[in-house]
C-alpha cells in the first residue's frame, strides 16, 4: 500500500472522531456581525488553533482590529496557504430552524442522503475541517505532510473581512507562498467535482434616506411631509430597467462578453431555471431577460436590496411617517467592472434621486473586484485530477455568483493565485435556516484534500 | 343691554370664579389608562355632575364596562348634545414637568401670554369647562339655556373610547339631538378662531410579498431569484405619479372640489411651506404638485408607507435575499371616498405586480371613512357668525388630518353631524409633559359658546 492509499484509509477509520471534532467546533455560536458573540468567537478561534498544535501546527493566534487570526505552520519550504473561516452568519429567523442552530446533529434527507445540520456545518467550519482532518492523516500516517502548509483562518469573513486586508499586508513575507488553497466554495453538483476559476466582485452600501427631524403623525403631516421610506422604495425600484439590467450609466464598463466556446460550454451543462430556481420554491429567472440561468448567477453583474427597514414594523397600526429609512445595497461584479467607479456611480444615482428636503449618508461595506484563475495554471491542473481520481469524474471549471474578497487581496498584495476548492452543494441553505453539509462531502472531501496535497508535492 | 351682553358680561367678572372651579377639576388625577386611578376617574365624573347639578342640570352618572359616563340634561325640546370627556393622559416622564401635574398653576410665557399648566389644562378639562361656564352664566342672568343641551362626558377618551359605541347604541333616543357639539379641537392660531369641517378617514392595509421558501445567499442566487423587497419596492414606487397623484385607478372617486368661496378662504390664511414644515426641519411640500400645503394636509387624500423590513437589517453587511418582505401602508380620506373600494382597489394594484413567483398576503387595519361637514349647515353657519362676533375675525373651517372617532359614531349611529370648536393651540402641549391651555382661550372660548348657544337658537 503506498503512503496515500495508507493516507485514504485512516480517514475512513477516523471518520466518527473527525465529526465528533466537527460537532465540537459546530457548537461555538461564532456569529462575528454581532458584538454580543465577540467571546465566543474568541473561543472559536482558541479551540481550532488548539486543535492545529494537536496535529503539530505551530500555532498563533494573532489579534486584529477585531477577531483574531488563526495562523498555523506545518512542514518547511514555501508550499501553499490555506485560508478559511471560523466566524459563522447570524441565525435569524430562529423560529425556521427544525432544531437548535448550534446543536448540530445528523439528519436523513428524503433521498437517503446524510447530511450535518448546523449553523456553519458547510460555511465554513465543515469545509475547513475537511482541510484540517487531511492534514491530521498525513501527519498520523506519515509523520510529515506531503508539502508545506501555512493556515490563516479569519474570523470576520462574514462580516466584511474588514481587517484581513491590513493583516495580510503587514504579514504579506510569510503568507505569500507558492499557492492559496480556498475552501469556500462548491460542486457542480452531487456527483460532479469542481474547482471555482472565476468569483463575482462584491460592493456592498447601507444607505440612509433622512427626511423630517423626528417621526410625524401621519394623520397631521401625511400628504406634505417628505416620506424617507417612499423615497427610498423608488430609488430601488430605478436601479434596474424593463429588462432587469442595471441602470446606473456606466455599471457595465468592464464586462466582455464570453468567447463563444465558453458560453458553448455554459450552455451545454443545460441548467434550466425549473433545476436551478426549483430547489428555493422558484421558476422564473430575475435576471436580464436576454441571458440563461447559468449567465445571470454566475458571469453576469447584478444588484440586490439585502435589507430594509423604516418605520413601525411591530405588530397592529401606527400611523407614522419616519424620520429615516435604511437599505442594504449589494453589487456582484464580474471580469474588470472597478468596484471603486461602481460605488461611485451608485451614489451619485442615489442622490440624484434624494429630493431637497431629504439628506443620504452612504456605509460602505465590501469592495472587492471579480476574480479569473488562468486556465494552464499547473495548481489548477493536479488539482482536477485528483479531484477525478476521489469522484471518478471530470473536475469541471466554474465560475461563483459569490465572492470570497480574499482572493483579490492575495492576488492584489502577494501577487498568488487562489485554488478555489470545495464541496458544497446548492442546496446547502447557506446563510439560511437549517444549513447542511453532506455527510459524503465531508467524508470525500477530506479525503480530496488528502490527494490535492500529494498532488501539489509532485 | 340685551341678553347675550348680560351674559357676556357675568362670565368676565366671574373669570376668577370660573378659574377657581376649573383648577378643582384639574387636581383630580383622572387618568384613565392606568387602573391605578380608577377611583380618582369615578371622583372626576362625581365631581363634574354635582357641578353640573349646581346649574340644573339634570344629572345621571351612568356605568359602563370600563369607566362611566356623565349624562346630563337642561331645557326642553331636542337641541344639541355636547360631547367632552374627564378623562387625561398619563404624566410620564413626570421628570420633564417644571410643577406637578395636577398642581393647577398660572404662568406667563416669554411673549407675555397668560397660561393654565396643568394635565388635562387643555385636553379635555380646560376645553370642557369653557362649555360648562358658557351654561352657567347663561342659567345665572337667564335662569335658562337658549337652547336645550344634554350632556355626555365620558371617562375614556384617552384609552381608545372602547365603551362609548355601544353606549351610544345603547341610548340612541336620548342622545340623538339637532347637531353634536365637540369641543377637542382647536383655533387656527391664537387670533384665528376655526370650525374643524372634515375630518379624514384612514385604510391601513399591511402587505406581505413572499418569494423563495426561504432565505437565499444573493452571491449565489442573486441575478437569478425574485428579490421581494426589489417587488415590494416597485409596488411603493408605482403608487404616486410624477405629480405626486395616486396611481391607484378609480382612487380619487368621491373626492370633490373645494367650492371657490372655502377655496379662497384657505388660500387667505397663507399657510407657507416654510412654517408648516419649518417645524419639522423640512420646507418643500411633498404632496400633489397642483396643491396648496394646507389642502395636502387636510383636504385631499394621501397614501403613506408606515413602515417597512426586509432582509438584514443588522449592523454590517449580510448577502442575504429575504424570503419575504413587508410594509405597512395608509390612506387617508376625504369627501366620498369609500373605504372597501379604496382597499379593494389597492389590493388589486398590488397583485397585478406581484410577478409569477412571488406572492402576497394582506392584513386590514382600520377602515374609515372621513367625515365632512356640508359647507352650508346652519348650525355651521350660525357658529362661524358668533365666533367672528367674539375674536373679531372671520372663523375658518378647517380639515383636520387626524380623526376622532366618535364623531364618525354619531354620524353612523345617530345620523347626527357635529360642530367641532374648539379654543386649543398648537402649542398647548396636549399629551406633553408642561401642558397648557391660554387664559385667553379659557375666557374668550367660554363667551364664545356664549354666543353659540344664542346663535343656535335662532
Amino acid at each position: 500500500m503506498n503512503v496515500l492509499d495508507a493516507v485514504l484509509d485512516r480517514i475512513d477509520q477516523d471518520l466518527d472522531r473527525s465529526l465528533d471534532r466537527l460537532f465540537a467546533f459546530l457548537r461555538i455560536p461564532s456569529i462575528s456581525t454581532d458584538p454580543a458573540y465577540g467571546a465566543e468567537c474568541r473561543r472559536a478561534a482558541e479551540h481550532l488553533g488548539n486543535d492545529l498544535a494537536s496535529i503539530g501546527f505551530d500555532v498563533d493566534i494573532r489579534p486584529t482590529g477585531g477577531h483574531p487570526v488563526v495562523i498555523g505552520k506545518a512542514g518547511s519550504g514555501t508550499g501553499a496557504l490555506f485560508y478559511g473561516h471560523y466566524d459563522v452568519q447570524p441565525v435569524d429567523p430562529l423560529n425556521l430552524w427544525d432544531t437548535p442552530p448550534f446543536e448540530p446533529r445528523i439528519a436523513t434527507l428524503a433521498d437517503g442522503r446524510k447530511v450535518i445540520v448546523a449553523r456553519g456545518a458547510c460555511d465554513d467550519k465543515g469545509q475547513l475541517m475537511t482541510f484540517v482532518e487531511a492534514c491530521r492523516a498525513w501527519k498520523a500516517v506519515a509523520g510529515r505532510l506531503p508539502v508545506a502548509i501555512t493556515m490563516m483562518i479569519e474570523g470576520e469573513e462574514e462580516c466584511g473581512s474588514k481587517h484581513l486586508f491590513e493583516f495580510v499586508r503587514a504579514h504579506a513575507a510569510e503568507l505569500r507562498r507558492d499557492v492559496a488553497l480556498v475552501c469556500d466554495t462548491g460542486m457542480w453538483n452531487a456527483q460532479t467535482p469542481a474547482v471555482t476559476t472565476s468569483l463575482r466582485g462584491l460592493v456592498y452600501e447601507e444607505v440612509r434616506i433622512r427626511a423630517a427631524d423626528r417621526d410625524l403623525h401621519s394623520g397631521l403631516f401625511g400628504g406634505a411631509a417628505q416620506n424617507p421610506i417612499r423615497v427610498l422604495a423608488r430609488i430601488i425600484a430605478a436601479l434596474h430597467d424593463e429588462e432587469n439590467r442595471i441602470a446606473i450609466p456606466g455599471f457595465y464598463d468592464g464586462v466582455a462578453e464570453l468567447p463563444p466556446d465558453i458560453k458553448a460550454d455554459l450552455a451545454a451543462l443545460n441548467l434550466t431555471a425549473e433545476e436551478f430556481l426549483g430547489q428555493v420554491g422558484l421558476r422564473y429567472p430575475a435576471g436580464e431577460k436576454d441571458r440563461m440561468v447559468i449567465e445571470q448567477i454566475s458571469t453576469r453583474p447584478t444588484c440586490d436590496v439585502n435589507g430594509i427597514l423604516g418605520g413601525y414594523t411591530g405588530e397592529g397600526a401606527k400611523t407614522v411617517i419616519a424620520a429615516e429609512a435604511m437599505a442594504k445595497i449589494s453589487f456582484r461584479l464580474v471580469g474588470a467592472q472597478d468596484p471603486e467607479q461602481v460605488s461611485r456611480t451608485f451614489r451619485a444615482f442615489v442622490r440624484e434621486r434624494v429630493p431637497a428636503d431629504c439628506s443620504v449618508t452612504f456605509i460602505s461595506g465590501t469592495n472587492a473586484p471579480a476574480i479569473q484563475l488562468s486556465y494552464d495554471n499547473p495548481a489548477l491542473t493536479k488539482a482536477r485530477e485528483a479531484l477525478a481520481a476521489e469522484w471518478g469524474r471530470k473536475a469541471v471549471t466554474i465560475g461563483s455568483g459569490g465572492s470570497v474578497p480574499i482572493v483579490g487581496d492575495f492576488k492584489r498584495l502577494l501577487g498568488m493565485d487562489s485554488l478555489l476548492v470545495g464541496f458544497g452543494l446548492d442546496d446547502d441553505r447557506v446563510h439560511s435556516p437549517n444549513e447542511k453539509y453532506d455527510l459524503t462531502s465531508f467524508h470525500k472531501g477530506t479525503r480530496s484534500w488528502a490527494r490535492i496535497l500529494a498532488a501539489l508535492s509532485t
